[in-house]
């Protein structure tokens, strides 16, 4: 079988679902991820959709809704594509902005993420 | 072949290294991207080293200096690596914040990119 064509707004598409999910019940991304899967959160790693999907519904906060302010996204060999995100999330704290990257795949006509590195942009509050 | 190991300081060291280079004569960049390079430059996108280096020399600012506020690593098959930066340049204009995100990839022991995304974060500054 060949590679899965990639339409332009694929990359999009999967971004707006992610924090839909993400804003709506966090446990949904276990959708997302695989058992394969890689999250460096903060500088933290996690390896797999269990671990992944763990941490993100412990963080804190009950209730968080992201915004997108730039993404990119490029086609890759092998059905994927690469993605760089830049929003603004808010939660019961003031808002903030976050860096995300995600490395994505096609598999079984789904997109999933296999790599995923996020960061809140702390610095700017110090 | 196997793949070739990935050193936990690989990221990083490709990371200083660009700035280095970008920092010090943007034409040097000609070693970092190969001819099936993609550079997406504030949604404009860029297809091989030829274009891309072209693209970088030719902004406007003269000398600039960019200086890493976070960076995240994550291996990847077939000698990869993905790798998010956040951080700040200066040229002749205030300083600005930049995302970025780079596919290397390991060919003859050197790291190359292969896909890279880059954004001003012009929005702070609306």
């Amino acid at each position: 079988m060949g590679d899965k064509p990639i339409r332009k707004q694929d990359g999009s598409s999967f971004i707006q679902h992610y924090y839909q999910l993400y804003d709506n019940d966090r446990t949904l991304l276990d959708a997302i991820y695989i058992d394969e899967s890689c999250l460096t959160w903060e500088g933290q790693k996690f390896l797999g959709k269990a671990a992944i999907v763990e941490k993100l519904s412990r963080l804190l906060f009950q209730k968080v809704q992201h915004s997108i302010m730039a993404q990119g996204h490029q086609p890759m060999p092998e059905s994927c594509i690469i993605s760089m995100v830049v929003g603004r999330c808010k939660d019961e704290n003031p808002i903030m902005e976050f860096h995300q990257m995600f490395l994505l795949k096609n598999i079984n006509d789904a997109w999933v993420c296999t790599n995923d590195i996020f960061r809140l942009a702390l610095y700017n509050f110090g």
